[in-house]
């Protein structure tokens, strides 16, 4: 089984991505897929008039500050625009997608996180009334029963709190937890670079090979989105995760490519 | 089994039909839920400055133009911000909701409508481009393998057509097709009257009954919505429907009353 994790970016493209995973689907091979939708979510709030807000930890890590407005934004875009244009692609190549976002079925439940912190101005700040949290738990017989019936998982954010709040959530690490629950070995990242690279500004910089050991020492290197990448990579390797293939969703054969090892292979 | 479709008011109470879905599961009743979403459709594509277009066909039937841009809209608003909010409230009262649009393991599969017609300032013009179609085909196996373990599928438009476009439907054909295929014979319709009134501006007036051989005599009656309705019911009882209760969605108990025959009972 192996899971595929495909980037939030505009150019990205699902018809070479569906026209892979229609070749492995074909051989026998499961396959769970999970998206991000951050470009679209933006454009979408920006012309809605609600922006996306960004938040900064006291530790450095960003995040999006989550109220009701956004929630509504981001199942505009993550569980309806999004999520139906990518199960439509896939559907159009033979494969029998199915949409889930984490709140159906109770797929991704989450411990909300009351209040949190935010570094402005040099000074701290608590922040209430974000709707954000961690997954905990998977519902991993929907899934198998999914799976076992022939349809291809499409998943994306938000998850169901415990208490059952729709909350915005981190993708990656939900996908650890998925990642886990499900037993899965080998995970394909696509987005919108050909790999890890040494320089950012030079696409045939890729570095072909980072052993998982070692990702801490390359954290320093990554700029924003990689450094995001990187951590993310590493919560799956915590949760059992074997071989991780980053790859390039723009160009043909996205996901052959990224197995045969032309992006950067994490292991 | 027991369809129950909510119309896409704004003064809707979900979270009264919760608390009585909830009553009706626990005493072992399985639940279909088809629901609209038109006024947040509509408010959501004015904000977004791409307005819903109404077109008349030349009998006198108006319908929602629809291009890429409405049904983005529709993904937006009916799969995304509507289905997911209905789903959480149904969680929050103990019932196992999973939303699914008709694209979904293509749900509802439709025939698409290469060209319509419109009459527009008493000519009739040729529409092309217009992304509708008729539901021809449900994937009853997908209903039926949710509702034997213990979910509520919680269904809304677009379809998928047979040729892999995203395409707007009638949402009474498509629950009319969904019924017969399976096997429903009680459907309960909930919207923002207190039933069909003999006065529309008399909530007081409501008519009790309603026998399926007359509808045919109230359309000329009925003013815009409820004329939708009633053709509505009539397709539901083509198909195999063989009692159906309209009533108040705005109120206390909402279903319960319903069937209690507190609206309006055809049959």
């Amino acid at each position: 089984m192996i899971l595929l994790k495909i980037g939030g970016g505009k150019t990205i493209n699902m018809d070479f991505i569906a026209e892979d995973l229609s070749v492995l689907i074909h051989h026998g091979e499961q396959v769970v897929v999970v998206h991000g939708a951050s470009a679209t979510r933006d454009e979408v709030a920006q012309k809605l008039g609600i922006p996306t807000r960004t938040i900064i930890s006291p530790s450095g890590v960003s995040s999006v500050y989550t109220d009701d407005d956004a929630i509504d934004v981001f199942l505009m875009t993550y569980a309806g625009l999004v999520n139906k244009r990518i199960v439509v692609t896939l559907q159009k190549h033979g494969i029998n997608a199915m949409g889930l976002s984490g709140v159906d079925g109770r797929l991704w439940e989450a411990q909300r996180k009351d209040v949190i912190y935010a570094a402005e101005g040099g000074k701290v700040r608590l922040i209430t009334g974000n709707l954000t949290g961690k997954v905990e738990k998977v519902n991993n017989a929907l899934l198998k029963l999914l799976l076992d019936n022939s349809y291809v998982p499409v998943v994306c954010p938000p998850a169901i709190s415990f208490d059952n709040q729709i909350v915005n959530t981190d993708n990656d690490f939900a996908t650890a937890v998925m990642i886990e629950a499900l037993g899965i070995k080998e995970m394909v990242v696509l987005f919108e670079a050909p790999g890890m690279l040494k320089d950012v500004h030079d696409d045939t910089s890729i570095i072909p090979e980072i052993e998982k050991e070692k990702i801490s020492s390359y954290l320093e290197f990554a700029a924003g989105r990689m450094k995001k990448k990187l951590l993310g990579s590493q919560k799956a390797f915590e949760r059992g995760v074997q071989k991780i293939y980053w790859g390039d969703g723009r160009i043909e054969h996205p996901v052959l490519n990224a197995i045969a090892g032309k992006g950067t292979v994490i292991q």
